[in-house]
């Protein structure tokens, strides 16, 4: 069966996979985003990667990378990571194919988790889709007809950056944008305020009140066992996603919207405000039609959806 | 040539056309949706006019309906129109097609549109757009792959039920939607308010002190000639479009967004506030690469672009 290297490139950690056809994650690795802060040795460090794998060469049909950032997919260009350093402008496939002299795929890492999901995932078999990774950022990807949607200029899908109202921090990328209000250290930072207000919360309890502790999932645990000021926050953040998806909606009409990031572990305290909210932002019409999904691969969805881009995409180039 | 009967059901006149495969409008004809308040009566009415036309049958390849509401467009179903009493949940092309044993398109009046701007007018060539018509509601469409995109369920393209904030007016569709905030008479809302409240504006001498008269039109002129109050509604007309668009901008990278609908008509008092807001709501990347024309079929393009369907589109029953 044939294989392919998947590369997660994330602002911490590089996860590097190697993946069958079937979307089976056989072999990982990892090294840090700082151990390899020049394009050269990032390059070095999959070259030693392969290296450990040169058994399993014969069946490698290609490497798929997934960048948090803006990326011309057909061309395999990177614009621009904001969260990693002196990554601009790189026509990474290019260079990786003369290092490597192999098929290569350079896709935005949510593209890439959402390749993964439509191939091997919560939305196996769906025709038009909507997936949301919720963490630090919040990235997206759309499915149509059966394909990830590149649009006019292979950027599409950036749903982390849609405005959900008129006033709101102003960012490189536009002003209020979804991201701006539902990341994980602006839903932290929401807590710290009432806290600092004042505000009795269980959370404080949980984390011994060293509040540099706290996080969403900490967030999620108080909220599941009642804590009001965790519940509004999810309720908020709900109302946030609501707005930006009954849009979405609206405009795709997809079968369904495919929750994944950390944030989507936060189960029922999220998925139950969030449908109410959509419930009253839309018709009965679209709201009857599309389901609300919970993303199935987990933490190796980057790597499994990294290479399944090698499997089932196409590009100029490759 | 062949030629295709245009319906353009509007909630005031249903305008229909004979029109041939180059966009071009043969013949027309016109009554008023009151005289024909039952499905039976409106029947009746396109009989008539395919009567007055019967020396020209050979070349009828069939008939698009515009209709302003949701429908199927697979279909041909009409889910109900706002504006229209007692149209709710009719199967109109097979209605239509047991009558007249043509092929029969129904499809939501802002697609139909959308279709002919695409075939002969400002989107001409286009692969990705979209299309927007502004006047009593907002319409829209979008062009992917040089098709009208109908999502899962053949009722995408909403864009006028978008919401835009957290706040605001409630509608079955939904709480503060695109609509709710710059349809035609939200807009003269806007200024009436301010001139009740004993605002000074150029707009009162336009409009002879007869407050009912004040139609976008008039304030468009007055913001043309400076009016401080008329440029400051359009520039919120502009900034609440800004904010649903470079949602759409993000999600879809169009290659250009196409405006039509009587708003249109107000030119540079409106577009150049717009492309202002887009700029501040979108990265560069995203904003350089997004043209904004405006539509070019002008008060015919519902006609055009129903029978446009006839040639362009394919439906399952037909």
């Amino acid at each position: 069966m044939k294989t392919a290297l998947g590369i997660d490139f994330g602002g911490t950690f590089v996860k590097v996979g190697l993946v069958n056809e079937k979307g089976l994650l056989l072999k990982k690795f990892q090294f840090s985003t700082k151990s390899a802060n020049t394009l050269d040795k990032w390059i070095m460090k999959i070259d030693e990667i392969l290296g450990e794998i040169k058994n399993e060469k014969d069946q490698l049909a290609g490497i798929g990378v997934g960048v948090p950032g803006f990326t011309d997919f057909q061309r395999g260009f990177v614009y621009g990571l904001p969260n990693v350093k002196g990554w601009r402008n790189i026509p990474l496939a290019k260079l990786l194919k003369q290092k490597f002299n192999l098929p290569i795929y350079v896709d935005n890492d949510a593209n890439a988790m959402a390749a993964g999901e439509y191939r091997f995932g919560a939305g196996k078999g769906l025709k038009y889709a909507i997936f949301v990774t919720l963490g630090t950022g919040v990235g997206g990807a759309l499915l149509v007809d059966g394909k990830i949607y590149r649009g006019a200029y292979s950027m599409a899908g950036e749903i982390g950056h849609i405005p959900i109202t008129f006033e709101g921090i102003k960012t490189p990328e536009g002003i209020a944008g979804l991201e701006t209000f539902v990341g994980n250290q602006r839903i932290v930072e929401r807590v710290l305020k009432e806290i600092k207000k004042g505000r009795k919360t269980s959370i404080t309890q949980l984390i011994n009140g060293k509040l540099n502790q706290i996080t969403p999932k900490v967030i999620a645990e108080a909220a599941k066992a009642g804590d009001k000021l965790a519940i509004e926050t999810f309720d908020f953040m709900a109302e946030c996603l609501a707005i930006a998806f009954a849009g979405l909606i609206y405009t795709l009409q997809p079968e369904a919207i495919i929750i994944g990031g950390g944030m989507a572990e936060s189960g029922q305290v999220l998925f139950s405000p969030f449908k109410k909210h959509l419930k009253m932002r839309l018709s009965s019409l679209f709201y009857k039609r599309v389901k609300i999904l919970k993303a199935k691969l987990g933490t190796d969805a980057g790597i499994i959806g990294s290479a399944s881009l090698v499997f089932y995409e196409k590009t100029s180039m490759n």
